[in-house]
């Protein structure tokens, strides 16, 4: 294969970047890769210790398939080695180590999901016990050798625990070199990882230079806000969105998102070309609603492919659209043939305590059908054998009414 | 064998350590070992990095062989393993590895000259690499996990260096680590150390609790004071005296000494029994050049034996009584037989500038013979066949005088 233009490789690679250590490095890599048509080696570590992919994890992992598709080759490291130690990165408390079963099962739950992102007949899985477990005492005591105490207390989450005098392990040091180890063995052109990785991948790069090996680029993505909007995606906030949900939950996950997390969604984790970003800043200027149900579209096809996110579309477009209603919204079913006034339906569900105030909560604007106002207080519906609405009354009262 | 009584053992134990932590545990040891007629085991680290030994190391050496004269089981570490690392104890740099070919040789030299001290029948002599050597880096991180960042930086030097933004090498880390690992494999009961050793001996404690050993006793001896007095016994300072120094060199240079450190030698570094300490103590007071004598003999005897300490002990009454005299006195020698005039010997030496100032001299007292004031003006030296005197003239000049 030929590689596109390095500026062109370049628009792709920057593409939602929080840092590139150092870029023109970077550009001379993919100036040589193109010149003597070699993919550059992309390294991606995974913690098997964490086997729940969310959202937040596919940041990185697309950023893998991106280069991927430019033509690099990517090598995906389980770091069943490494696990032993726990990676302490943003830890505040020494973490437990796992067992080499609990590993291995980890890692086998993790490429089942990772493998849904990446391309993967092109993705070089190793695991990293093929050379760190070969690794003696003197051969540890080298490679500690080549770091001091002091710029490995200057990372910024043992410094804190340090000067807190919270207790760091100092096994915990072992990480950081045991991951740039691999960098070595591997001969790595660039390294990705979280904004949280930088100090582990630029000892990978230090390494690499003490080795005489040119160095690795450390390629820094942001950390995703979750669903939330304020707190980064994780399993402890209850903001995350698995990769292995199923294809409704996860579009409608998606459109609960706050408007002004939708760009930074689309960029780093919709499966939309870099050229099209910016229409869709556009976009979601204009129509933040519509948009949203692109990247919801988007983001369920990479999962689930494209049928499915059209299916779960269509689910919410009929079942649930612009409010999220609540899992606990009572289903109403009336006989289809019948007309039933909408009167009675409020009533039925027991949300108002008189035909009255039902009336009153019309006049307000309060009750919608799938998010269409109801303005008429005669209002009635004939029940069809495929009749399906959201009926909403008040603000809090949801409930799904339908055709038996 | 059946051991002495525990309190016995105790006094010879305790002759002259700084530190024994704890006492009390060292006390349930003796009694257990003495009830089950089980000798206690007693450690020793030797660092092959530094092959020449003078009577600083001796010290420790000597407290281990007490403990094998008591009855227990001396274990000589050689640490080709640990020294590898480099002991970065004391150090305010991080001290260069070694290759394993300088190691074996410093090895060999070392025991030669240990053996001088110890009752080599009775020596364990074993090499660390036996069981370091064999861990992996797993095992490793294991062995880190087992004590904090901020408890090693505790360590005395390593804080200074840390606070000093003097870079401490991660490696550095792995030291006490391994020396502790040492006392693991070994199961020892004691570990013997200089005060300076005192931090990687806790470590060994610490270790041998988690792996559910009864812990070891640290017991630590002081450092010797060099013959200047002054600094502690080492090479750079040119204050030591080596073990394989000549009889006369080594006797010699006991006397050279100041009189206030009579007593810790005999303590520390003599073959005197610890019954008779006391009987010196007053000695020293009474006649503080007799019992440097005394001092020069015990210690010679160490390492030449009975015969060539005695010999040196007339060498030195013969040639060299009271002042040191300098390694650059000449040598003046008149034909066995002659009479000659003491004016005419100083003259001969150039000593001084005239007869008058050389009887000047005698008038003050300033001239001796083998430190006999010599008080006649006219006094004149009949040459034998083994006439030898020392001649001091003034505060400086010193001449060994003899036949030819």
């Amino acid at each position: 294969m030929t590689f596109p233009p390095v500026e062109e490789q370049l628009e792709v690679i920057k593409r939602g970047t929080a840092e590139i250590v150092p870029e023109d490095e970077l550009v001379e890599k993919l100036k040589n890769s193109k010149e003597k048509n070699k993919p550059l080696k992309i390294k991606l570590g995974c913690d098997p210790t964490r086997p729940d992919l969310h959202l937040g994890h596919s940041v990185i992992l697309r950023k893998l398939r991106q280069f991927q598709d430019l033509g690099h080759e990517a090598i995906l490291i389980i770091g069943d080695f490494t696990a032993l130690i726990g990676d302490p990165t943003g830890k505040s408390e020494t973490r437990p180590a796992l067992s080499s079963e609990e590993i291995e099962e980890n890692a086998k739950t993790y490429l089942d999901q990772a493998t849904k992102i990446l391309d993967e007949d092109k993705t070089s899985i190793v695991y990293n016990s093929e050379w760190l477990g070969k690794m003696n005492f003197e051969d540890v005591i080298k490679l500690t050798s080549k770091l001091t105490v002091a710029r490995m207390i200057e990372r910024d989450d043992f410094s804190k625990r340090y000067d807190n005098n919270e207790p760091i392990s100092l096994h915990e040091f072992l990480y950081p070199l045991a991951q740039g180890q691999d960098s070595v063995h591997l001969q790595s052109d660039v390294e990705l990882g979280g904004t949280d990785q930088k100090f582990n991948l630029l000892v990978g790069r230090e390494l690499q230079k003490d080795d005489e090996q040119e160095p690795q680029i450390a390629l820094m993505m942001p950390l995703l806000v979750g669903t939330d909007g304020t707190k980064k995606m994780s399993k402890s906030y209850d903001n995350y969105i698995g990769i292995t949900e199923d294809a409704n939950d996860m579009y409608g996950k998606v459109l609960s998102i706050p408007d002004d997390l939708i760009y930074s969604w689309f960029e780093l984790i919709s499966d939309v070309d870099v050229d099209e970003l910016p229409k869709y800043k556009k976009k979601i200027a204009e129509d933040p609603r519509n948009t949203k149900h692109e990247l919801a579209l988007s983001i369920t096809r990479i999962y689930h492919g494209q049928e499915k996110a059209e299916a779960a579309r269509k689910h919410f477009e009929k079942t649930v659209v612009g409010d999220q209603i609540p899992d606990d919204a009572p289903t109403m079913e009336y006989d289809a043939g019948t007309e039933v006034r909408l009167l009675d339906i409020v009533s039925d569900a027991g949300f108002t305590d008189s035909n009255g105030q039902t009336k009153r909560l019309i006049q307000q604007g309060g009750i919608s059908i799938d998010d269409e106002k109801v303005s008429d207080k005669g209002y009635s519906v004939t029940f069809k054998g495929d009749t399906e609405f959201t009926l909403k009354v008040g603000k809090r009262n949801y409930a799904i009414v339908k055709s038996k």
